[in-house]
């Protein structure tokens, strides 16, 4: 096996070079060095050992990446480009962990990775309380939280990543106010994040500015034992049956993300009603399970990609500076993408209980 | 920062049986011993350096999961079980890449994992050449395969966990024919894997067995660009849109997996057919998706908690000991989750083209 000093000798230059190119420390190198070591390292396929070499520098190439439960298929997805956007451009791998949105879980995550020597790490939680982030970074990792904005006026050393969940949420209200809906719901499960209350104020300040706030209302479902698979649709489901049920339901549905919302479809099938004649439904997240549902899923698409890569770019560029100047990258939604799901409601805001229940095509 | 010499004081213990105690060799210690250093450690909140510990040990509580790609809801799955059960069970985190089944990237993905002192990895992968994955596990790591059986008769040091594909298409296979279907098909990709060939045979010959192999056919799509999320169901898509304009189309489809299902559904949508009336669709996997689609996805439902459980525990196992008898374990499928997406089929065996063509609820 190659060691550093081959490279060095191969390129014709100090170790310390060739250190300084696998320490990605070439801003003052003349461009044709940095070029004859990474020759010299592909030619040789020398691999450092990386785990000597951490030790020495403190670093190792690592990220963590905290999910609420991988199962689910917004987080696999945004794990997907962030795993990918990392390896690509940094080399780095990806240490995954699943905290079903538990502060202790974090809190336990951020100890064991710190022991690890793992210095970066994502957050997807968007929980209100961040002192167990702003603990870690102030221990010396670099934190990115994920699907928040930060606390204004705080002294934060976190960086924050979200999508405008706001104006998500207002985009989609205004997909069913455009249809003519007057008796709007936002859907939700128990338990309340940052995201989820950006959410219910944009739906909101939507319904008031369409002169239609009276008509607007939250509506709540069960509290999910964990933010896996099937748990978020299957309260999304239930919650669907329930508003099926009730003569005074809402005519359009905005849902919290894709997952509630198909969740949601399918109760209000349960309940004999049918998807977009009797009641309209909107996501959001743009999940490629939108356009396979049936009717397809109207949905509100966030820029994953452009936010993984922010993300990954937020904890390199932290982890070389100092905690200083955290940042806030707020990402508007990348646009609607319409679907089968939302139509004009049924009876124009005339009473539901005058209209024969119509039965939908049950399974 | 307490040290190892501070818990030996704190217990009044020397520091080689602290070390004995952080390194699980306690079989011989005495229980009393081994309380009082457990709580020395937990009243000084004490962390060993676990990187400088595992340079001496040679290992570091990680697991690597290489999957095709995270973002696939059934990898996905299968990530959460395994991540949750080797944390809650042996405190190892997990290390996830995506390789896209690129025989190069998992080999890539091997060297990294070795640099960085990872000597366990699972590898969902089914490729028909496991020669890289053999050439890790001769070089010191322990090596599980999932999806496939193990070669008959060759020399492996890779243990294989897999479900029972061959009989999981088989039971999928006989949904069909128990309500009468004679033309039926079997809906996969292009590209081969082992998984796939077992499910074929199991298609086959369950048709064969049931006197309707003359009209049993395989049906093949694109190539998938990458094992990505909207992908696999893509290519369901496409080959669903293909299969609705074919006159002689089969009247029930057994899918390669629950993907391809939702995405074969959607394709025949796309082509003005109906599911059930028109043609049946059966799935493999038992994703929670194939509840919430409509109608719900009849599926064989396999045993993935189970299996997730069975890799971590061989992995530690291979890990502790030599490589000599590796073993390979089959899983049997859970069971047949029924669904709306399978009914007898339209015409009892005549010509569909006499039939007029009946137009779907399209979007």
């Amino acid at each position: 096996m190659n060691t550093i000093q081959d490279v060095a000798q191969h390129a014709g230059v100090s170790v310390s070079t060739v250190s300084n190119v696998l320490n990605g420390r070439t801003d003052r190198m003349r461009p044709e060095t940095l070029a004859r070591v990474q020759e010299a390292i592909a030619s040789l396929q020398f691999r450092p050992n990386t785990l000597a070499r951490h030790l020495k520098t403190g670093d190792t190439p690592l990220l963590g990446l905290l999910v609420p439960s991988i199962a689910n298929p917004m987080y696999g997805y945004i794990a997907r480009e962030v795993e990918t956007y990392a390896q690509e451009r940094y080399g780095l791998r990806v240490l995954i962990g699943n905290t079903y949105r538990d502060k202790d879980k974090e809190a336990s995550f951020f100890d064991d990775l710190l022991a690890q020597g793992v210095r970066r790490v994502l957050v997807i939680s968007s929980l209100a309380d961040e002192q167990h982030l702003e603990n870690a970074a102030r221990r010396g990792m670099a934190v990115v939280s994920y699907d928040r904005r930060a606390t204004a006026g705080a002294d934060s050393v976190v960086d924050h990543v979200t999508p405008d969940n706001y104006e998500a949420a207002r985009m989609a209200t205004a997909l069913l106010i455009e249809q003519g809906h007057k008796r709007v719901a936002f859907a939700t499960m128990a338990g309340m994040t940052m995201s989820r209350s950006a959410k219910i104020s944009g739906f909101m300040d939507a319904a008031v500015a369409a002169g239609i706030g009276q008509g607007a209302q939250m509506l709540e479902g069960g509290q999910p034992t964990e933010y896996g698979d099937s748990v978020v649709s299957e309260v999304g489901r239930l919650l669907g049956a329930r508003i099926g049920r009730d003569p005074q339901r809402p005519t359009g549905i905005v849902a919290v993300n894709d997952l509630m919302a198909l969740g949601l479809m399918a109760g209000l099938r349960d309940a004999g009603l049918r998807v977009p004649e009797d009641v309209s439904v909107v996501g959001i997240d743009g999940l490629f399970l939108a356009a396979l549902s049936n009717p397809a899923l109207a949905t509100v698409v966030l820029p994953v990609p452009d936010m993984a890569r922010a993300m990954v770019e937020r904890v390199m560029d932290r982890s070389s500076r100092s905690p200083a100047g955290c940042r806030e990258m707020v990402f508007a939604p990348t646009r609607v993408m319409p679907g089968g799901s939302v139509a004009p409601p049924p009876d124009a805001g005339n009473s539901l209980a005058q209209k024969p229940r119509t039965k939908g095509k049950a399974q």
